[in-house]
């Protein structure tokens, strides 16, 4: 195994060629300056070995997931990424080809989304893969959509499918046995390769009121919105968008329409705007291909009411679920 | 042991008070933007339990250490730190007494340095403490001080004392027993407790023509500069500055010199100026109450000579080093 500046030299260099500010990651910080007129926009996400993706999971999905998870967030307030810098903690188990694996995914991803890396660290563990991505973006300074904006009235999206990245999970934890393997293979991937919605999320400034992206579970994310907007929301079981697979997995066995719509992972952009946005938000799906469905409405607290949301099925009865969502710790507690 | 939501709502989100664009840890990403005529400068830094610091020290010593690795850098390239993000994972042994006090650590440095946190993200992992810091801060644009700028000619500067940090390591694990308790003391709270020159590094802008802090080594991170800067460089081992308590650990045994001179952690500034410069240096050295020493000079190369350090004794006699500083990937493969 090459030393640290080794691999860096080898594998990560190149990654930062064609961002002056990077300086090759050669010197010991990155400069970054917006445009004229915008901000820089920052997020940071953590993933962990057995924990977030499984440990044998090939080195360049991991590397994209760790990667997409932080544009993801970028694109659902409106920014568009341009750099990131990266944390990588590995035990002395990974060798040199899953290094340059994961480069190599990186590489890709930086290639679709026109980004750069400008920075990271790296250092060795007793314990498992550890990958930290800051991601840096830009957009028009105080245009980003806030979580808090959301008005009683305006209709709740979401773009692409729900509960695919959960169900895929449940493919892999070979909780769904009798799932065709077209299905389950389709979630499988849904569930390693978010699919964030970059060239879009900048378009949703001044049509959005509220956005997030689905990371914690459909629910629990609208909840969040929910809690800063000071309102509740309802949404239709029924006019959450199902993929093909998604719809079979749930025909087979009704109860995983509670995994879809509070797993999480699922990495699209929920919104709301007003239904007059309707029109627009249309325009929108056709120019970049992406399926937006109205899914519920947001509305006003009653007196003293907390922020809740209610899912409803088909007879207008509200749902329960055990669970809304993803959270670390909770699910350390949880016996199962 | 509290979720995720609710740690991050009462031990992070006051944190975060005091800067708009943190949005009170509420949002999905964190604005920034630079004053005019200043850029970002971004450095990211991953410490793991176990590996850089031990894994029973106290959790606001580790908080600080985390944040100051990064404070460091910003300092030596003269930027001012403004905000950071924190990426935490936790193993299940960690409880909430830990949590608090590590925040405390977070609370007392932002204090300190006059910096907010703006962002983060939680995990938890099988194995051990990780904490990964993304720091920003400021400078004038263009006016950063880089590793590549030295010329011949160039006295070498290092500010404080070197060695310290690598002398508190040994007394940590037992290698220094003849030491006297009130040294070893001073030496240990030197290795764990990081001083960066965050007040001091913005003044050397316009008067360093290369800069980086010792991280690595003394003797590593002046090859850094030398490589970039395509020189090489000689420093007399007796102009080096060392604290009282490290003179009596190297009087004990001389072979602790290497240890100093080659000993990661100083987090000291190292850099290169004319000689004309002496006088402003002076200075700043009284202004900032800090000690700044020259210890070398900078040399061209000769003709298809490679970059390299030459350290010297009284008598003008190299002196060579088993190992020139630390590397995560080199010290795992070394049988000791």
């Amino acid at each position: 195994m090459p030393n640290e500046f080794e691999l860096i030299a080898r594998y990560f260099a190149p990654l930062a060629r064609g961002f002056p500010g990077a300086y090759g990651l050669l010197d010991d910080v990155a400069l970054i300056a917006p445009a004229s007129g915008n901000e820089l926009a920052v997020k940071t996400d953590v993933i962990v070995a057995g924990i977030d993706f499984p440990p044998d999971e090939p080195a360049h999905l991991v590397a994209r997931k760790a990667l997409r998870v932080n544009l993801s967030d970028l694109a659902a307030k409106g920014a568009a990424p341009r750099t990131y810098l990266l944390d990588l903690v590995l035990p002395n188990t990974v060798d040199e080809a899953w290094i340059a694996d994961f480069a190599s995914g990186l590489a890709h991803d930086q290639a679709e989304y026109g980004i750069h890396l400008i920075g990271g660290d790296m250092s060795s563990t007793s314990g498992p893969i550890t990958i930290a991505v800051t991601a840096i973006g830009e957009a028009p300074i105080g245009r980003i959509v806030r979580r808090g904006g959301a008005r009683p009235g305006d209709t709740v999206f979401i773009t692409g499918t729900i509960g695919d990245a959960a169900l895929g999970l449940s493919v892999l934890r070979a909780e769904l046995p009798s799932l065709d393997a077209a299905s389950a293979a389709f979630l499988v991937d849904r569930h390693r390769l978010p699919q964030p919605r970059v060239p879009l999320g900048p378009q949703l400034i001044g049509i959005a009121t509220a956005a997030l992206d689905v990371s914690d579970g459909l629910v629990a994310d609208l909840r969040h919105i929910c809690t800063v907007s000071r309102l509740s929301a309802v949404i239709e079981a029924s006019a959450v968008p199902l993929s093909a697979a998604a719809r079979v997995a749930i025909d087979n066995d009704p109860q995983r329409l509670a995994t879809a719509l509070t797993g999480g992972d699922d990495y699209e952009v929920l919104f709301t705007a007003p239904p007059a946005a309707a029109a627009r938000i249309g325009v929108l799906s056709r120019l970049f291909d992406t399926p937006i469905a109205p899914i519920g409405c947001m509305m006003a607290l009653s007196d003293e009411a907390q922020p809740d949301v209610v899912v409803r099925d088909n007879m207008g009865r509200p749902l329960s679920f055990k669970s809304e969502g993803w959270t670390h710790f909770l699910d350390r507690s949880d016996p199962q």
